[in-house]
């Protein structure tokens, strides 16, 4: 079927590709005249303006948006919205909170507009292995979409589902990834303890993938970590720096919202914003502390 | 090869299986003559007595002691070694702590005996899918099981490795199960969080079902609870209470005791430990502080 | 001076209370004429509207509202503007979300009102040993009502300040609590780890009155746990069920956002949250994720 | 009465003079000569041997060790037991861990020597305020005494008492300091939030100051954390570097050995180790597993 994408980039681009190797009529828009030419020479439509990506698709039209979350999002249905008629959907494929998609659903469902929300997982790896994806929205343009889920999925009916109403798309992957950062913290302290047992010379990567089969803790996160610690068994050569992405934090304040008392997940995303407070404030108001009830030494700077 | 086993459990019955499928000898013992009486039916050798056991066996032997850790171990190795020879080998495949397998180690080798510790994971799946097997020990004596590690691993160079030293196979396995703790909390919680979201009213069995193909949290613990979702879709009735069996109170010790900060694995642990306080005294003073300072009500029991 | 009270519950009612002893007029009102009558026996100015609760002040008037967190302010301001005049001023003395009061002095300030937000902190002791108070908002009002600060706090130039702009009092307010949350459950495990070292038989009161005296943990919550404990050694006739009012929970959002990891304040806010979370669902996967890997038994509810 | 020291550093030191202030005698001895001279001219009795420690004090004697917890405590009893006589009463005031109290009860008790374990908290303070005392040991020298305890306590009933049996003085010292951990962590985090609220420019010194009085938070920590705030605002030219001493990691032991979950004191210990751990191997690995599924940069070192 036909499908329009704006946003080009690593995920639409992929994307975009993996629908038309699918067979499906891609008509992609994106501000970077690059990736707009990229798509036209793989052979599906690329087009320079949201006019000209409307007017390439018959009604009734469905448009996945994969741009940053917040405002970008709201700006391009803003945008878009004069050309589009009644009847078409917008889909939004980014990482949007799943309150936005609610919101946006409201605003849109009265003016006789389909909207979507597809949490999307699998990241550099989605155009070879598929797509994960959890969709929100009503049962009339999930189904009629059905052709573009199964082609972007890993399988036919694998690896995507129609998981509730509008925003409900968006609040799984949320949690998706909240379970992510989650596995990641084990993972990284089981390997970290490892490493620092220095007289037993342990070979993480050696480990890492002799887990791989038939452990309890075999996963896709441990194929990668397995592989990239063959390629850097030490880790060498970068910082001890993690960035988070909102959908972490949005767990947390998630599962406090809901009175669910989530430890882990929580304790990670604190751990990854840890990661990034240098001269930490917390730690040298306890250093003068014990300074000043048993007159501890403190470290100068 | 020949392997004798102790312990035809569970665990030590189904690998006995699994070794005689691969055209191994195995001569097995247990106390409960059941057990022996199964494993003879199966094909392999019962034995009704530990001397018994090593004479069925060819100098050099190597004899799977699959008991539960601790004592038993110590035991069953001051009962087997009369009746074993210089150059015999001493497995013990149980989760023991490894400071247990290094001091049997250091005891065993001045007298001539090769002991070799084999953390062993893959629970009720290993008789299907192999077990993953993390080796310490010397060389020598590990590369002689060659044969034996290779028929129970997933695959002949798949799952298993010789890690380090004498100890070091139980210590990654007590690593291995400290991650598995934080998987699953992370898993856990996730669920919780979505299963409180009452009005998504979201199915548990469909997301675990999604997220199985294509998504970063795929893994062999989510393949199971997938299917344990959609056998009991809200878990019911069962109780909250969750046990742990040793190894990941081991790891929360030795991240302590290596100075390496592992909040998620201790936080997995403590959250078990909380699992099992009932009328749990923190909570009731902590309400008792509140309405002694605010005059904030109590619920009174 | 002369000062309104809105609201004469258990906080409000003793502020007025206090400051008539100190010398101030207070005209007070409530929705409950009881407080109403018990404040005009004990000698203040009790009224039955807030018209006359305006009309008994001389401008510039200031009135201190002591009602519930929320909606309850919002209202309250609403109804009450219509008597006020320009350079009166509002006092919120609540526990209110200091972002409700940076909102509430931008939307009051241009219509020549004043707005001071004053988090305050003793509870039912406060009346005796006065209040805490942490004071946000312009300068001049704050130092016009100097005399009723220096009435409330536990002494003149004690317990109290102009912490910042509006919205600040509330802030520090909130964090203020944060930590109490943390400490507060800092000896409650305390406390619980001896009470469970049983072949001690350790006697907690005896414990909580020594530490009162030189220890490094003493403090004003530790003198009220001590007394608790005196009159209820084994905290019977409790359930174990802790209430959080808010500034927990957004100390927690707040360090999040502000990109500071503060895991003992969050971990604090989370374990109150467990104490309320009856079969808890996590726990409840968690055991049947062993079952499902393992074989280990589940416990039937 | 009389009692003998031996370690007169900064604890011992301060002890011996408190007591002779009180008007007991004192017989103190440590390897340094130069603190022994400081004791004699002081008015005490320094002594250059553990013989003439002995030899200046009549039975029942009492020696008070006031030296480094683990094997020099150890070694100071065996170097003393042969100048000592049944009935004597050994002393041990250091931050033993409570395990080794009671071997050494144990030990001695059937050779007619008593052992006495204080748990001593004051750190610096204790000459001046007192010092808070938690007392193992067999009844009958504990009460004989109680003229030493009474001198160094805060007060003669306060600050100090026999809470079982030997042992459980350290044992009390231990969740003191576990506490202690907490309460300090909780304050920092607060303090660091509040530090971080750059756009209110919260003056810390000053909120330290106002909650001291009337405030729930007040404390002995808040003061001296407040009088800390004063004197260096910013916390300056220190490092981020808090160490720990060891109860604190006691007592996270020994709670999860009773099962008593205890999150706040044991995440306060791991983020004391965290404070110490350069270029953390675990945020390196998270930020390389990030990079791995979801191409997402890593910072270069």
């Amino acid at each position: 079927m036909e499908l329009g994408i704006i946003g080009l980039g690593k995920m639409g681009g992929n994307m975009a590709e993996r629908l038309r190797v699918g067979g499906h009529k891609v008509v992609g828009f994106d501000f970077n005249a690059d990736t707009v030419k990229k798509l036209t020479d793989a052979g599906s439509v690329g087009v320079n303006s949201l006019e000209d990506l409307v007017k390439n698709l018959a009604a009734p039209r469905a448009i996945w948006i994969m741009v940053p979350a917040g405002d970008p999002v709201d700006e391009t249905i803003a945008k878009l919205k004069p050309f589009m008629q009644k009847g078409d959907t917008f889909i939004d494929g980014g990482n949007s909170n799943y309150k936005d998609s609610q919101r946006r659903y409201a605003e849109l469902k009265p003016e006789g507009f389909n909207f979507v929300d597809v949490g999307t997982s699998g990241g550099v790896w989605g155009l070879a292995e598929g797509y994960s994806m959890m969709i929100g929205g009503d049962k009339e343009p999930v189904e009629r979409l059905r052709p573009i889920f199964e082609t972007l999925a890993p399988g036919k009916e694998q690896g995507w589902g129609h998981v509730g109403p509008a925003g409900a798309g968006h609040f799984v992957k949320m949690v998706h990834n909240g379970i992510e950062y989650g596995m990641m913290q084990a993972y990284a302290e089981g390997f970290s303890i490892m490493g620092h047992k220095t007289q037993m010379n342990l070979d993480l990567a050696q480990i890492a993938e002799i887990w791989r089969y038939g452990s309890v803790v075999r996963s896709w996160l441990l194929d990668l970590t397995a592989d990239a610690l063959q390629k850097n068994p030490k880790l060498e050569g970068l910082e001890a720096y993690v960035s988070d992405s909102g959908e972490g934090r949005w767990t947390v304040f998630e599962a406090i919202d809901l009175n669910v008392s989530a430890p882990v997940i929580t304790e990670s995303l604190i751990r990854r914003i840890r990661s990034r407070e240098d001269n930490n404030f917390t730690d040298r108001m306890l250093a003068i502390m014990r300074n000043a009830f048993g007159g501890h030494a403190v470290k100068k700077d």
